[in-house]
């Protein structure tokens, strides 16, 4: 990835950092340290990377501040306090990702009462609702579509194609990636005489700022009330997150993981991929959930769990470890069975080879 | 919510209730009994709910025709058959959800021989392709795709960005939301010297009147022949049905269900979240199959199923249960060994009757 | 399905068969064996279905080279080496498939600096972005979305509705079907003080010739670098394939799978449905990998792996097998101690303290 040529001590200043070696050092590009080439700026985030500090070509790279680094390398150093997070704020900084063209595509529909603030870009035969209120410097991608009276805040981007219904409220700075869909109605259903009647569904989904959502995800809105998706939330590609779910502020949530209706899900939470939710538990702050736990009752705070059923993770794990053993014990236990009935002396008795395990040192 | 102001009798005649109390009291918006505010209509559908209704602030509830509740109270009651079904009755009859514009919008595009009835709404930037056949009073939602030949039955509703193949057949009051896709081709190749050659598919989907597809779910044609959704079937989201699946009547899946080619189920059977179908096999009518099973083979009509791979729920839960115990029995079938092996005489001590198994043939 | 009128010998000449009875049959439809009727074309690919031979209507019939059948049969023989390959190759000259119409459509728009080759098909409302290159004979769907400086490859297809990012790479001959998003952002985050700071996606995706990508499914972009699925790999709907992943030749996978960021998948690997994958790991080439299997650490080369955690298939069966034996076990261990501690000499032996538990009461 090339950049225009900066010097170091640019990029130190720009990420608050502190050279070790030469501040004029070049840089002409940017690039992981497993294929940084020669004027790259590259990172090393974590200490597994550090040996390629010595074979590498990149003209800087960003350590942590905390490590202590011989100066004796080619390259120069720029210590900071996250080297990821400086790397990034670089590429933000000086590689621009595509954008919309700024203003309204002659193909785009624009309904009655929609208001749209400065800087707007709104794509190619999207399609603006009536009495939608469009934020400044909001980018809406082509064929995006969104319905009457939502509201979007400031900076937000949706990627083409993106699903959003009426009256949806999304904040300030959120991303919703392609084929998105916010504001799906929920899935309710009052049974009566062997039929399902549709439950009418008048709630809304509210996504606070800088929440993400990923490519073809579905956000169900409230029966009554709402679907809130808190501040800093993100989602990967192909969740499901179904009426009237509340997810607390920076949760994460990994694709194709799917959450019931009215489940509360609490703050700083780590949910990994394809995991599923009964509806209406908790899970607690700072949780965290392996992947595909299917997860039947609520959480409390900072547990890990896995498995299904979904239980405490090292308990998980040391009995699926034993589930190993179990085709051998079966035998175990019947040559004991066999011994008692048939008896003597059994210490007479060999127990059958496979008797000697390793159990105890390996559970 | 707020209504226009209606009288307790004019709710009560709507929904052939019974009243008990005061047939002119005022009713001016409608919610759910736990948020509840003075001049509401509100229902009690479940026991547990019935707390409330010495507290609620609301003007009017529904509750059920054969509960006994003492007339002592603030609120009218209404007396029905379906407390949460007559509570839906109100909310479709007097809180409009928004609506396609009747007509066809002027940027929607309509191919040679399509024939709309009347009433029909055509939404922005749709496409409705040569041929297609759309009964009275349909809405196609904006930006919607309807391939050749495809046939809709009267008044039903496409939300925004659906995509329907050629030659499907929807019927009437069918509900299909955003981005779901209707009549992909199936995954289906032949193998032959190491490469897959994709088999044309030919056949169709059908979705018989009253079904409902959730947001993103993608249902493929048949090879040859149809895969068909009977009458009454709901899909939540992001839900996959291949190429000739059929689903009986009034079958409820919830999202993010699989289900493999060929896969017949039976009518009235409620499917949880997750859960996954191996090709070819029969599910019966309203079997039960728990959220993540893993369903590989045929279930009986009436059962509950559950686990990986999924085996009637009480005995599964039952092995899930013993899980909990197998380290420990781990150790303490070790520490009988060792007993033994050192041990006294135990030829004197029956066996239990459940000690003669059949584990050695079968395992 | 009805064919022109054709005879036997022509098919014959088509798929390089041979005759076994009469030539000039004339062929004047084609259905799979089960529903054939007079003047069908079919095949049998598999024994189980020779019992046809002697009850079908069908004209003529596709089978193996390689099986020895009486020639006193109604119908006419075609000797072929892949009966069912030989029947797509009839299927795929003589029924086309509903095509995009060769042209640009008027409302399709084509952005500054594309290349269209010779003979593509653009949809209506299709965009085409700036400096794309599109190859001959390429259709692009209705309402497709291609981002700037992307290149698709001659004869590839995009079904109605297809997202595809900026810069990626399509090869020739592939197929995408209805809504699937090839480019999405990657999952990516920086944890720095309690949030998570987006990483900038500035990789691409390659998709090679003869890739299938099934209907809503999403393809991350790399990190930096690429996301690669290389020649005649095929996914079936809603899979997801994280940033940085690479997929070997002809490897198939089927429908809800989700492959996290940079694992590493071999060729000619077979993945079932819903299987979920932790990243940075290898798949060997030929594995097997069952439906729902959560594969947490990498599997060599032709290994058939299944469950959660994964682990060898008959391991796992044999696991899953005695399962069921384990509350009986739990019983028969009880009774074994018990009868340990009150009876003849063994009652000396002290049991283990762990062996006091409450399993009875509770299972």
């Amino acid at each position: 990835m090339k950049l225009f040529p900066l010097h170091a001590h640019e990029i130190a200043s720009l990420t608050q950092g502190e050279i070790l070696g030469d501040a004029n050092t070049l840089i002409t590009g940017i690039a992981p340290i497993e294929s940084a080439q020669a004027g790259d700026l590259s990172f090393i985030a974590q200490s597994r990377f550090l040996e390629y500090l010595h074979k590498t070509l990149a003209a800087a790279i960003f350590v942590d501040r905390k490590s202590e680094l011989s100066a004796e390398l080619r390259c120069t150093l720029i210590r900071v306090a996250n080297p990821y997070l400086a790397f990034v704020q670089v590429l933000k900084r000086y590689v621009p990702l595509p954008q919309t063209a700024i203003g309204i595509h002659p193909t785009a529909q624009i309904g009655k009462g929609a208001r749209l603030a400065a800087n707007v870009a709104i794509g190619p035969l999207a399609i603006i609702s009536e009495d939608c209120e469009i934020g400044e410097d909001v980018q809406i991608g082509p064929q995006c579509y969104i319905g009457a009276r939502t509201r979007i805040g400031a900076n937000t981007m949706l990627f083409q194609g993106v699903h959003v219904g009426h009256e949806v409220q999304i904040g300030s700075n959120v991303i919703v990636q392609y084929g998105a869909v916010i504001g799906s109605d929920g899935f309710g259903y009052v049974p009566h005489e062997g039929k399902y009647h549709k439950i009418p569904h008048l709630g809304t989904v509210v996504l606070e700022d800088e929440v993400e959502i990923g490519a073809n995800c579905c956000i169900d809105r409230g029966t009554f009330g709402e679907t809130r998706l808190s501040r800093g939330v993100k989602l990967d590609n192909l969740v499901h997150v179904a009426h009237n779910v509340f997810i607390g502020e920076n949760t994460v949530i990994a694709a194709q993981t799917g959450i019931s209706g009215s489940t509360t899900i609490g703050r700083d939470v780590t949910i990994a991929g394809q995991v599923g939710f009964v509806g209406h538990i908790k899970i607690g702050d700072r949780a965290i959930l392996g992947a595909q736990a299917g997860v039947t009752k609520s959480v409390k705070a900072g547990i890990m769990v896995s498995g299904y059923p979904a239980r405490e993770h090292n308990k998980a794990k040391r009995e699926e470890a034993a589930l190993r053993y179990l085709p051998d014990l079966l035998k175990r236990v019947r040559a004991l069975e066999k011994m008692l009935k048939t008896g003597g002396q059994s210490s007479q008795i060999a127990l059958p080879e496979n008797a000697q395990d390793d159990t105890e040192e390996r559970l």
